[in-house]
């Protein structure tokens, strides 16, 4: 289990170097106009995230055999529609955070105005970068978009996962309720980045309906154990306050569950994990390390 | 003349009805969970909108030959685009606009943070209405997302051009700053739907470098026109506060050049536009009676 885990943060660590500096090449530089949105979108891009998301796309890609630069750039595009989200969502009318990663969120170092639009363009670019990636089929880029949209917006994605949660503010919500916001909100984006590398990789139905189970069970540990490390992590692990969602009455497992309850949750959809991984008919070591990895991380 | 700004505005009555019934079917419904975000999106997208850009994707289409149930949806595509930028510029933190054709904008009918999802789920949405229509090749499809989000996004698309015209705003500009900011902020959409309507049908290269010299005058018609309204016309005609340009000190080309000479632009990229259109070898009587009627609208 341990060695396992070490696979994963190798194989996170280096993802990362040429998931960076492909975003650095797609990306248009700060000297160009306009210039503060280009700023505010590096500034927003380059603040230290883990790169999660394309990180498991490059995994599951690989898993069914695809060559990584066939991955790069749609994972490039998922991280932007990642940091598109994070944006808008810290803005005072929605979530209202001035600290993200341990420095200031978008709109604090910027202002709200660049901030909107840096996310318009971050989203705008994500499906440019697709359509533009001509190492892909026309026929596979095209399921792409659309996968990818799909999950990303509403009814069923990312925005609506985002409007269910401030929905939920201030009220008491039931564990079916957290679990559909968490489905939406950040396992709809975690479940496309394996769908998306499965796509292209040319994975059969029945493997992509594997990985996804698979990716659904992972987005549950991940978002279930950010609920966890809000309440018994420390600001500098986190690199925000943590408790925050407590007292913003945000909806979260330990409030509904407690801490015991929670462990047994992230033990559930651990196993559903390997569960998941054990139908595919491929080397999937990688995968069941990174769902270890995510299940013990610290921050 | 009079008889050709009459056609143009059967043509706009025709497609609109068209549009309208089809952005209808393309929407989620209100009933549809986030049931508030798609309220606001229905509530923006169904507001009395001229529907001007997809009437001119769909008027060069079918100069080029193209059925119009091959231009429909990617014409849509492009109304959700221009709704969401609508949506978004009007927020209090851009250019804080409380009233819109006449009703309550978006953030002032509902909230702001349904206003910010609203324009993120139908920019997304646009994408995802391309992506899918079966009628086009998978080819076409990827030529219009890539066509598109380039004119959409930044470096030279619309967002760029808000971000230009947000910057522009209390300082004095030269007539060649603000040209860049029409150019970027309202003529890159308007180019677009013209090149959409050209790729949909096949169009020759030349044919679209034509099309686009047309649409790139139509554009500048478009908005020098409007800024001309601003200063002669009634609230009432208007559906908005007139003189609001002035008085926030946003660029304008009364501002600069005074109504004469503001005149005296407009027909000179009247002049442009049809001097491209001849160019054209295909009926393009449609597209000169759109020309007029766009340069003699009250509204």
């Amino acid at each position: 289990m341990k060695h396992s885990t070490t696979d994963a943060r190798e194989f996170f660590a280096s993802c990362r170097t040429q998931i960076d500096a492909e975003l650095d090449r797609l990306i248009p530089k700060e000297s160009e106009s306009p210039q503060r949105v280009h700023a505010a979108i590096r500034w927003s891009v380059f603040a230290g995230g883990k790169r999660f998301r394309p990180a498991l796309l490059l995994a599951v890609g690989q898993t069914f055999g695809a060559p990584t630069d066939h991955l790069l750039r749609t994972a490039c595009a998922l991280e932007m529609i990642h940091t598109y989200s994070l944006i808008h969502d810290d803005l005072p009318s929605m979530d209202d955070d001035d600290l993200r990663r341990g420095r200031a969120t978008c709109h604090i170092q910027f202002d709200e105005a660049t901030a909107i639009l840096a996310g318009d363009a971050l989203l705008t670019l994500a499906f440019l970068t697709i359509a533009q990636d001509e190492q892909l089929s026309a026929q596979v880029r095209v399921e792409l978009v659309d996968t990818i949209a799909s999950h990303a917006g509403t009814p069923g994605g990312m925005v609506a996962g985002q409007a269910r949660d401030l929905a939920a503010e201030d009220r008491d919500v039931t564990q079916e309720e957290l679990q559909e916001i968490h489905l939406e909100k950040t396992g709809a984006l975690i479940r496309v980045a394996a769908h998306s590398g499965a796509i292209i990789a040319g994975a059969t139905e029945e493997e992509i309906n594997l990985v996804m189970q698979y990716a659904l069970a992972l987005g549950m540990i991940f978002q279930i154990t950010d609920d966890f490390l809000d309440v018994t992590g420390t600001a500098e692990q986190l690199g925000k306050t943590p408790g925050k969602d407590a007292r913003a009455r945000k909806a979260s497992y330990p409030a509904i569950l407690g801490l015991e309850g929670t462990r047994a949750e992230i033990e559930r959809y651990y196993r559903d994990a390997h569960l998941a991984l054990q139908g595919i008919k491929r080397p999937t070591e990688l995968l069941g390390s990174i769902a270890d990895f995510i299940r013990h991380r610290e921050a």
